[in-house]
């Protein structure tokens, strides 16, 4: 978002800007009302549509205002309710053996019909599955492509979809070339190979947490050992914590989700992304940078660890099962100065990934549809996410915290302590929808009063009622 | 096959059997000659039709004869060639350092427009593209296949395929059922997943020598160490060098290509499985089948390590990579008794298989194009075999050694002591195709004056061609 050009605008800019954060901070306009379209504010100001969009963008980044597509501007609810807090000191690494438990809770949400807000795969509703289902068809029927598609691609992936997702880089201020990405069966496959890569059986490997059932998985797979670092709901990881682990621990790599960070939805901040690169190169540990969610930004798209990285001591993973097509397992890695060591892994492991998924994506992705769909994408699940934070700031317990999330689609959710979120998921799985209780996020038993919300669902009645049920639930769980 | 059911058909197909045999082996029938037809021996004989074929049959098993489909019946070309030699005893367990090697020849042998001898992918002349292509547009077409294509299987497979898997072993002796079925991203992923099932690193893991460079891939991968069993050009595994070895070395695993092995083709008899599975019982190791080329047959299918064992000591690896899409990366595994951890390693390094692949082979399996596919494959590969196998007994030198598969598409080749395959393997490659040279089927650096020869291609000019190439290269080897 950038300021208007000139003095005059500047000054028109600044003036409107203050007149209507004010009415809505003396609540002139109420939490919930509807504010003056673009067009009319322009015209009874008297300033362009342009500076009016500016203001609004400013007033939305700001969290005060709430823009709903094809329906208009609102004053957001006001926030009732309080973050969660930052998880406890660690203890020291942990030797994970979670698994079982992992099985179980997820064959318990598997349930066919349930509502997945315990997942963070996207309702297909959300999926642009015209156009993949189109271009699945022509892989059938344009003679060119099926020799791409039935025969074995590279083991580092089919060259136009490592080109595609290297143009996207431009702008990155780290521009990639399509021989820097190798193409992965899933970010788990980009996950797991990134820390076979890295770090042999019994070192220790630092996580954020909560963080992703998936990094703890690989780690209890591959015999290593989990260092939990705090993270705040709001900063993303505790530098100070880390640094404090890395004077005691030999940690030998740092995993970490530093945008829209899952389960919490927080972003490190720049400066915040450049000191933990600093971290690394005085303290020489590597980062496997989890990127999964960096699309999912509201304002501004935020730069990736790997693109600030000068010393290449960070490997990126990524994948298209959040925002293309959860069924394809395609995902990617930029695994700097370990490519060798990394290919040869993943030759060794799966030879080489499904060549007609890589080739339908890499088309979508050379049409233009891809960056159409992820700019819609983005618009509808934040309306959802709005929709969502503002049931929940009127329906949920006063003593319920919950994060306020930059980007990304879950909630973390903290409830008073003895309130179980495992019992909760039964409850609510008996009502059709499922969350993640807290346990999940933890490689220990940590965070057994706290839950995570996917808002994965176009705004409807299906999720609206599956949140209203929570509330209940939760309210009869506080006054039992 | 089995024998005439009455004494007089018995009699008449006795009588038949050796009066041709006869005239084959006086050479009134000559190598190469066309032998009367069924239908005319049938009526010259007056024995049945059923009788002639069975009569036939038992011919080509004892290798004088021929078939060539839409041509008729041959006498085969006398072998002039004699098989190669078995492969030295083993010296110890090897720690493998082959992974750059094995990059770089494969590099090599990628180039585009080779013809591609030194691989076992199979020409797609010989695949079937356009029942796959169809299907392909079906799943992107109805509306009840679309959900299963979007969205994740579950980690074991989707269940259609494992069903259609489980069915095929209802003659086995030991039928399955869909739950007994874990489909993986490719048979490299099976193989490596029983491995990390099986063995941790350090341990030894006893291979044939020579043996498929992917096992010894997976094994240097796992930081396993690998024991190479001798193993007989025509008798398979070396069950003797087997047992003295594990009488001095603690071996873990065996990973073994019982039937139509990769590079021998040789099929270890069932009366060798079952003391194979004995001394598993008796010296308390686990034995991995690699099962990718059982389909490949000319007879009758050979059974499984896994449906004769009654222990619970085998983990059986398959693939449809060779047999009908390469591109797909779809191969499965029998974990037996090792499921839970197996599928454990599996959500934990690539979570689940793509799964619009998966739905593509369960269609195609349940329609019955797949074992009509797989029928007319088998005879094809046959006779390109055929032509080829007389091709080498008539224009290579005497000198060379041959292997005479029972099953699959591949030849081992031992020249000359003195005679490079690596340096073969160039000079074939600015003639427009590729062999496998030796080195690359054993751990340490044995085989270099071998080469593994596929004949992956219809039969036809380019193949034809080929191996006049390769077989003047040679004579000017050994001339020179």
């Amino acid at each position: 978002m950038s300021a208007p050009a000139t003095d005059k605008q500047l000054y028109l800019y600044e003036q409107v800007y203050q007149e209507i954060r004010t009415l809505i901070e003396n609540q002139t306009f109420q939490p919930g009302e509807k504010l003056p379209s673009m067009r009319q504010l322009s015209r009874s100001r008297q300033v362009s549509l342009a500076t009016v969009m500016q203001v609004y963008d400013l007033l939305h980044a700001h969290g005060l205002i709430e823009i709903r597509p094809q329906s208009g501007v609102y004053v957001r609810a006001q926030r009732q309710l309080a973050l969660p807090h930052k998880a406890r000191a660690p203890l020291g690494p942990t030797t994970l053996t979670k698994d079982a438990y992992y099985a179980q809770v997820q064959n318990l949400m598997r349930q066919p019909g349930i509502l997945p807000l315990g997942s963070t795969i996207l309702s297909p509703e959300l999926l642009p599955i015209k156009a993949l289902n189109r271009l699945i068809s022509q892989a059938a029927q344009r003679p060119e492509v099926n020799g791409l598609v039935h025969t074995y691609s590279p083991t580092t992936g089919l060259e136009s979809l490592r080109r595609q997702i290297a143009l996207r880089s431009v702008d990155s201020g780290k521009p990639l070339h399509a021989d820097d990405v190798v193409i992965t069966c899933g970010g788990m496959e980009a996950l797991h190979l990134a820390l076979r890569t890295l770090a042999a059986p019994g070192e220790i490997v630092a996580v954020e947490n909560p963080t992703f059932w998936g990094i703890l998985q690989a780690i209890e797979c591959l015999g290593l050992r989990a260092l939990e670092i705090p993270t705040d709901p709001q900063e993303g990881l505790d530098l100070e914590a880390l640094e404090q682990a890395l004077l005691v621990h030999p940690i030998k790599v740092l995993v970490t989700i530093p945008s829209f960070q899952n389960p919490l939805g927080c972003c490190l901040s720049v400066e915040k992304k450049q000191q933990l690169l600093q971290l690394a190169q005085r303290y020489d540990f590597t980062l496997i940078e989890d990127d999964i969610y960096g699309e999912f930004y509201y304002q501004t798209p935020p730069p990736t660890l790997f693109s600030l990285d000068t010393q290449e001591r960070v490997i990126l993973c990524s994948s298209f099962s959040k925002t293309l097509a959860p069924g394809f397992r395609v995902g990617w890695a930029l695994p700097g100065r370990w490519q060798q060591r990394f290919v040869q892994l993943k030759r060794m492991s799966t030879l080489s990934t499904a060549s007609l998924p890589q080739w339908v994506i890499a088309e979508l992705m050379a049409s233009g549809a891809y960056e159409r769909h992820l700019r819609r994408l983005r618009r509808r699940l934040q309306e959802s996410m709005g929709q969502a934070q503002d049931l929940i700031a009127q329906h949920f317990p006063a003593a319920v915290r919950v994060t306020q999330p930059e980007g990304g689609f879950v909630l973390w959710l903290e409830l008073p302590e003895g309130v179980k979120s495992e019992a909760l998921l039964h409850a609510c799985l008996v009502r059709g929808f499922s969350i993640a209780p807290g346990p999940m996020f933890s490689a220990r038993e940590d965070f057994e009063h706290c839950l995570r919300l996917s808002i994965n669902q176009p705004w409807g009645r299906p999720v609206y009622q599956a949140l209203l049920q929570l509330a209940k639930l939760l309210q009869e769980a506080l006054s039992s």
